[in-house]
């Protein structure tokens, strides 16, 4: 074990209620970056972010990001940065990490057990609340780690840039210009020697992994509109083309319900599964009730756990999320909606290029559209695009995290994939020109992006550690690529 | 002209902006029945309804109707029953009016373009408001029409019974029973000699028109559901079967985008074109301009006004309504939902039969469904329906009021039939034995259950004209079937 970890871990354990007690307060600002009328709150959790860390003697600063793309009126929540010690130390490493402070919408009413924008701890340590594994339980556990090395008075053992930023959940909008600017010689993020992120989730329950590959994500929107405005469906039923069902019929191309995505020549740049590769999927902790657990039934598609595991790293995939415009509340509505909004993302694997696959969409798109002769209007656009991710897991970034697993959960953790993206890490990755590692706390069934989200205690706790220990680790680490 | 109108029109003309204000009144109470939580406010209007009666001495009654099928906290409105003059004339014949004091709903962010619970007049006269023409101009219609009668002192020619509503815009919920019950002998609506109805809309905006058959509606939702919570399409898109890919493709195999309904056997019934059928549409007063125009938009299926009028009066339809349960807001959710149902309804035509509407429907969804061999659970139900009606526009109740069309507006009728359903329409003819007619006040491009919904000045003013004049015809027209 890394000198002077005994001492951290018995500090917080010691300290655990109180780190409990900064995420409820986490945890009951709604920073929900996709409603407008939430900006405030999204600042002010900022603020609360800003606040604990300057109270710990790090230096800080909310930098501005400008307004918000298309909502000209709305201006961007800032990116916290932060420096601790507040005076670099040019004989340690400088570690930087990144977080999100905003949230996913969440309403009591979508189905949530307990208030959302409370802390609700049952029983079994599983503290619910919207934000709690997704991303403030994480982005506190590094406000965590600075506490108690402070409380047990144990030197810092690297140089720690923090960039947190409040739009994750919305496309990170503003943030890429800003890092690629502040990695630049003599700016706030030269230096760096790697990245840790920690806003992804073990694939079980039981064991912790550290992630090497992301998945990228393309989103786009199909509007489809006719009429000037929603029509009665008893007077123009039968005499006017409804929008609603060309767009019906244009979704229902796009994929099958085994996943198979039916835009032709999708497939052709995806990286073939070598022997090597499609051999260490039998080693990872993960079981076909995993998935059953985490989906709340037993609707997978696959049968066996290597092809699931597959489907989700290293295949691409295609969801259909929703309609926008068309009648979405309780009970009957006799409405033809004059305008109506498609929206579906596909996820994107090595070696796919996203500007191909936009192509590829719109064609097929254009395509089927055209096939419909419809009088309608048609417009398919990209709303947002992230790359895919493939790091190194050999590199010794990732072996110092691998040793900081085995001393808190005493266990090698599994080297894997996720199907998630988070375009941020191939931004870091760069603009440092340095290894991203990204490094989970909660885990497969904490249920972000859903209702009832939800962070054990468990992961919470031994996940501070877990975040301290890899700081002491990556210092000392020899630098093997 | 029959004696008195003319003392009659020129009083209305003289109260036209008492009446407006009375309009203006009503629109300002959003009496919404789709929306629980605007339940008091459906109350308020019903109330405003009878005091307004109550004031010009008819006797009135609010009828509780019990408690909203499926949701027991919530009670119905009452129906607004009254009878003028309050005490029967047993040498004049009864009629029975019917209309609906609930609205559909509306919010300014839907489009409108002035506020839709305040009535807005422009500087051609129209009237816009939620409700304005469906269906509070029309029921306020006849409060105005005894006004004027007391105003000018003209003698009432018949016995008038009012029947009004509050959940005409949710499926009627309660009235049918209730109106069976009271037209049994020696009950409030016993005794009625002819119904009138004003709750549908001229086919284009210059002509009036008596209607004389209805399209019913069969109103289903298809509901899919697989996972136990919504999940995030990074982490399950790929190894989960998705309902939403399930729901799009069993909805668009429903309708086609020229309105062809693909479910197999659903024309079997629908009565065929007669020649003297197909000749009577040449003379309908109704243009493809008229049809553009109240679209607001050119995406018409027929090129041609009778194949348009026939789709529109005596051939079924099916439109998709949308979807509740997946991501319906603007931007973008990565959201794969866990449980999504799809709302579409089918406009049924003389002689299809409902009950076997529902079989079909349910026999075409299941085969569909079973062939995505998909492990989500499909459910579909009917959520409600009412059946089409065709009563004879030869009938003294009609030729009467053609009369008073010729009188009002200088022109003969249209004799025409709706797409829209008027479930009730049925119910009184079942319950009184006794024809009903359709006799509308606004014009087609009135939008309702849309936004910007309005009602003419002419419409409404001329329209109190026309339906006094009609109790006047009504009151002496020869009893010939």
């Amino acid at each position: 074990m890394a000198p002077n970890l005994k001492s951290f871990f018995q500090n917080v354990d010691d300290n655990a209620e109180t780190f409990i007690e900064r995420l409820r307060k986490a945890v009951a600002i709604p920073s929900i970056s996709a409603e407008d009328e939430r900006r405030a709150d999204v600042v002010r959790m900022g603020m609360f972010l800003k606040g604990e860390l300057d109270r710990l003697g790090a230096s800080t600063e909310a930098r501005p990001l400008g307004k918000q793309p298309g909502k000209e009126h709305l201006e961007l929540p800032p990116a916290i940065i932060g420096r601790y010690p507040a005076k670099k130390d040019d004989s340690k490493r400088t570690i930087l990490v990144y977080g999100h402070y905003d949230v996913q919408p969440a309403n009591k009413s979508d189905g949530w057990e307990t208030e959302p924008f409370k802390l609700s701890v049952d029983d079994k340590g599983r503290m619910y609340g919207r934000g709690s594994t997704d991303d403030k339980g994480p982005v506190l556990g590094w406000v965590n780690v600075i506490e108690s090395h402070q409380k047990a008075e144990i030197d810092f053992p690297v140089n720690l840039l923090m960039c947190f930023e409040g739009m994750e959940e919305y496309g990170s909008e503003g943030l890429d210009d800003f890092i690629i600017a502040e990695c630049k010689p003599g700016k706030y993020f030269a230096d760096v020697d790697a990245t840790c992120i920690s806003d992804n989730y073990w694939l079980g329950t039981e064991k912790p992994c550290l992630t090497y590959g992301l998945r990228g994500c393309s989103y786009y929107s199909i509007q489809v509109s006719g009429p000037g405005q929603d029509l009665h469906s008893g007077v123009f039923g039968g005499t006017a083309q409804e929008p609603m069902t060309d767009l019906v019929r244009v979704m229902a191309s796009l994929v099958d319900g085994d996943g198979n995505i039916l835009i032709p020549g999708i497939m052709d740049d995806v990286a073939k599964v070598t022997p090597d590769e499609e051999s260490r999927y039998k080693d990872i902790a993960f079981t076909m009730d995993n998935l059953y657990e985490s989906l709340g039934s037993k609707t997978g598609i696959f049968p066996d756990k290597e092809r699931t595991l597959m489907g989700r790293w290293r295949y691409p995939s295609l969801s259909l999320h929703g309609v926008e415009g068309a009648f979405s509340a309780p009970g009957a509505k006799t409405v033809i909606p004059a305008k109506v909004i498609g929206k579906f993302s596909i996820r994107t694997v090595p070696d796919m290029k996203p500007e191909k696959v936009d192509e590829l969409v719109y064609a097929h798109v254009d395509k089927v559209f055209e096939s419909l002769k419809s009088k309608n209007t048609m417009k398919c656009h990209l709303q947002h695009s992230g790359k895919w991710w493939v790091a190194s897991p050999d590199h010794w970034n990732f072996t110092a995290a691998a040793k900081a697993v085995e001393d808190v959960w005493k266990v090698k953790p599994d080297l894997t994939r996720e199907g998630g993206s988070i375009p941020v890490t191939l931004t870091f990755e760069q603009a440092t020109g340095k290894n991203v590692l990204l490094l989970p706390m909660g885990s497969s069934t904490d249920a972000a992006h859903s209702v009832n989200e939800k962070l054990d205690r468990k992961n919470y706790i031994e996940g501070i550690k877990l975040l301290g220990a890899y700081l002491h680790y990556v210092a000392e680490e020899p630098m093997k690529e």
